[in-house]
């Protein structure tokens, strides 16, 4: 049924592939759509490998707004299957990866850097399932293909790059928004999968004490393993107390939030010095009310705290970067994986991880 | 009454001089107090003019904590009377100006330029009134005095020179903040002194569209005066639909809370771009909701929307690039000085300020 | 001969135009080319004003290598002639201009925001005339049009327009390397266009002096008319001495050589203090020996001094920046405009930059 | 001889300490001097181990002019033995350390963040030997101590601590320029105890790729140890071409040089990307020629690189964030100490230094 002959002549490509799609508030399921023919500056994939995101989640819950019969997903791998005429740079049957993030980088706001508001539109490069078709699918489009994939190198399995599209990337943006100096504090809330790249990311941006918060076990030794000195279990003391008392009283340099409530979102202004920042990297869409800020702890207005609200950036250099950091041997999140499916089984690996079902963390996707 | 010789021997010096007081909330008075004298670190300094500040009036509401009989004002200039055994490059008799925050400069926080935040403490470096007593009098110390202490140019007034103390050096922190590059769109909510001296700051900083909101016609006409291109009544119009209207619906680069409402700030984060910033120089203290974060407009937390409140750092460095500035006719703040006092008059000034009485900006005190 | 009707269909368009050329060095003339068809990125301009640049004399005098027969110039504005099938948000007939500098803004380089060294080619994103065409020519092609064409606003003449293509662009540059602070101090060497543009950006990024060196008397009025506090003329003193007494002894925050000599080249780093920053927008290709830092004034490599040498960025997103500034009247760079010409007059025009005849600063050329 | 007992009435302390002093050019000695006694800002320490730095070599050798007589050193830790009246929140017998470099953090210049340059003076935080008497003695001054002394914490041994004060804090300041991203690709000119502190801190940013430039095997494998991926070795190939070809003929984002000579130096210029960074952290004052900026690699003025010339910026806040790397394990330097003495052998591991004997690196001095 899946055409596996990589063609470079889309227009004479056609069939069909299997594809996993929100049908509705709560609904999901797998159907057949044809498979995309690239544009001018598109590219066309054959995915290898996926892996399901808690934005997946999020969306088939209503969290984020999609159309129904969109395709779901945003992190995969696989080899280059069709190319518009104008891509260059790029062969047919090279493995790739796409970021989780695709911006246009010719619009005004990718020129100043903020490709992660492509188009000026809010999480704007934030295309796949957002905009447009996703890709936990046999094949996917990526727009503006030449700016957007990344060759992965003979050192790295597709296991390791998927990470680079978002995990990774988005747990980097949470550490560079926090502007952490050598030997800096930071206390991270919470560590899913994203939480658990802040703490890597963190650690190779030099801070001096990484405290964790995180109470479930598997968790909490995964974020030792990944470089917090300290994890502080929320559920059995006050975290915000724990984390003054851990910093003599004074706060940290730095709270990253990377779960998107409003009870840590609180903490990470509570827990920051005079002049520390908060790296908001958490999705707050299920909550109704707005964010709060302290008064106190913002120092009335005055307190020189910054607040940052962050989405990986997308793009070629951000994936090569990642990379190279993987080819060396700075960086293995794979521990993070805690399951593995085949393509066939998506609905399965899909709600483990809407109910959070056996420590799943993050599910490895294989395509045939 | 008022000892005029300028001694170098502190501890012979002695006598008394009139200051202007804390009572308890929402009392003020003209008290005799000892006249200071310097340890090491310190000078103590004749005052020849003076400002009322709307934090003085916060502070006699109660919106900021302080002891009872604490001498009130920060915004003051005057000749040095007496210095410190360890003080030097500071001449007795020396025409002076002192920044209302006056850091440490020792501290880690100051070592890493957070001298606003001085000895980690909120708001550490806002030291008189706060901390020790204030300038509204006729001698006033000065801590740390060879970081915080500036010459004042012989072609400034001392009228001039005091702008630098406060307004000019906290709405330049807002124009800071707010990052602008050529051409950037920037929205500054209240033109008060404060927000004033935002609108010059980021005309210095090369803003492309400046857009005050303001409704007091004589603060609208200023604001046009120090560079606002557009100003926005907001009893006439919604400001924030104002303001996504004058900016082809994208709002604006970087958003000014000059003010210190719930209001005023939910409408800064309202009206900034994705990837825009929102600077803080209003202060809060004077409510006790804590403040909220519009989920829509933070894109959930993922906007890379930045949110600084700050406050300015003080030092001689800030003084001597603000004085600059006045020396050669790029600013000339003056003309927010609606009326003018003696010292002896300072009870009425105060109580103009606390109700904003007859139109009145800034009040400049005379010391006889 | 020239065709005036505007199609879009560009395959079916043909016709050629005049060209002003490189023909070998020291060699100009005009020639018949073909009008370009763009491709699926790219878009063709009908010219309507132009400008001679500086770098167009060095191109001929073989200090920037380019091949025989390639059109000069890389100042231009006109009306969108043709639309490549990809290009979107840019209409047939459309007022636009393109920055001297076109980068792609897909690679790696353009996407870390270093576009103006496009694809990691030493200044790779200069490419008209360097890698391809220029656009002193009744018709140019911008390639990535979607990222480099910018709309003229109504309120600005094609005349103001030109000067945001590259003068003040590169002129800002030099003012943005410089990373100046309220009321720093900073020395601009050469007050030709370039010189004259980095003084209106310092004056824009709120520099509390700026001192100009300059010797000829018609620039030396256009540099205090443009912000210039002081001029220095190097003919009659010696600029580096002059400087340090204009700054008691202590040099200057920032210096730009916007000439491109050995000799001004060295002064920058003499001039400047330690921890400042040097900004060269000057081009040192006519010179063959390499470039020389005076040791004691580097403090043998420990002054923390900063050494930047830049080009202007290109792109859609500065030129709108730009032509915001002159919209709302903050700058108008047009007096530096000392003569005009119709295109049948380019080789006179021409001739007169490369002997900085009559005084002459910017050329602009009018299509008929 | 020595007294032991410490005292915090300095001014009836008195007595004499062993110094290790500059006698001229090539010439070094023991002497007796006073004890320091401190003034009001002033600490006095007693010593308990120091180490002797390259620096120490080149004064003797006159590339830094210092007076005859003054002490050599500035790696130093020890207790506190004496303090002036203003110092607070330091007590007597403390155990601390003070960075080489020891800023006032009151002048404008420190004010500014640029500490380094205290005072406007080039280098001028660096005050031991060059402008008092530095540390390698029984006792030793600090000005400013409440800034500049540091807490030792338990955790960590004197002989770890010591490299807080130099060493790390230098190469630091190496990586802190070179402005790395995860994953951005750097060359380190030599791997002395700067150099490899300046891998360790690359590694500590977040590089992808670190290469080692480094001919002695001992050197070579110290550099692996502590983070390099490849080390080139410079006597057996051309190492700006290696450099290149392991980067895909791009050259890296940033170079470091950590030598002070002229050819290294040039290598950095030649082996960094369009856009890159060099960062000097070399001490250039042995030669007497001007350095060179070669004009290709620098795009003739026009490459977008950036070339710092760095100095470790000292104080308490730095030392105290080096620290806390060490206290969690994240750093342990002392790999690089190759020798040993007493302070009675000070003048045979000083002569070690200066002839490079037996592979020393760094030599750790025990004060009795």
């Amino acid at each position: 049924m899946r055409p596996r002959a990589r063609v470079d002549c889309p227009w004479i490509a056609g069939g069909t592939m299997r594809s996993f799609v929100f049908r509705g508030p709560g609904e999901v399921g797998v159907v057949e759509k044809p498979i995309p023919r690239p544009g001018p500056n598109d590219a066309v994939v054959l995915t290898t490998a996926a892996m399901v995101c808690t934005s997946d989640v999020h969306t088939v819950r209503g969290a984020i707004p999609v159309r129904s019969g969109v395709t779901l997903g945003h992190e995969a791998v696989g080899t280059v299957h069709a190319l518009g005429s104008a891509v260059e740079g790029i062969r047919v049957g090279e493995r790739v990866a796409a970021s989780g993030v695709t911006p246009c980088f010719q619009c005004e706001f990718c020129q100043r850097g903020l490709s992660s508001q492509c188009g000026g539109r809010m999480l704007g490069g934030a295309k796949f399932t957002v905009q447009v078709d996703g890709n936990l699918a046999q094949y996917f489009l990526v727009n503006n293909a030449q700016a957007n994939l990344a060759p992965i190198p003979d050192a790295l399995s597709d296991h390791q790059a998927l990470y680079a599209t978002d995990m990774l990337s988005t747990g980097f943006v949470a550490a560079e928004h926090a502007e952490l100096d050598f030997g800096h504090t930071v206390a991270i809330f919470a560590q899913g999968a994203v939480g658990l790249s802040a703490t890597i990311g963190c650690g190779l941006r030099g801070a001096g004490l990484i405290i964790a918060v995180e109470s479930l076990p598997e968790r909490a030794e995964l974020a030792r393993h990944f470089g917090a000195d300290v994890v502080v279990d929320h559920t059995r003391c006050d975290p915000v107390a724990r984390i003054l008392e851990l910093t003599d009283g004074q706060g940290v340099d730095a709270a990253i939030e990377a779960l998107g409530t409003p009870a840590t979102w609180e903490a990470t202004l509570r827990v920051t010095k005079p002049g520390g920042r908060v790296s908001n990297v958490g999705y707050h869409g299920e909550v109704s009310e707005p964010l709060t800020i302290p008064l106190e702890a913002f120092g009335y207005g005055m307190s020189d705290k910054q607040v940052y609200g962050g989405l990986n950036r997308g793009g070629r250099e951000r994936l090569r970067r990642i990379f190279r950091l993987m080819e060396n041997g700075r960086v293995d999140p794979t521990r993070m994986t805690t399951h593995e499916f085949g393509f066939d089984e998506i609905e399965r690996a899909f709600s483990m991880m809407a109910e959070r079902a056996d420590g799943i963390i993050k599910p490895l996707i294989h395509f045939g």
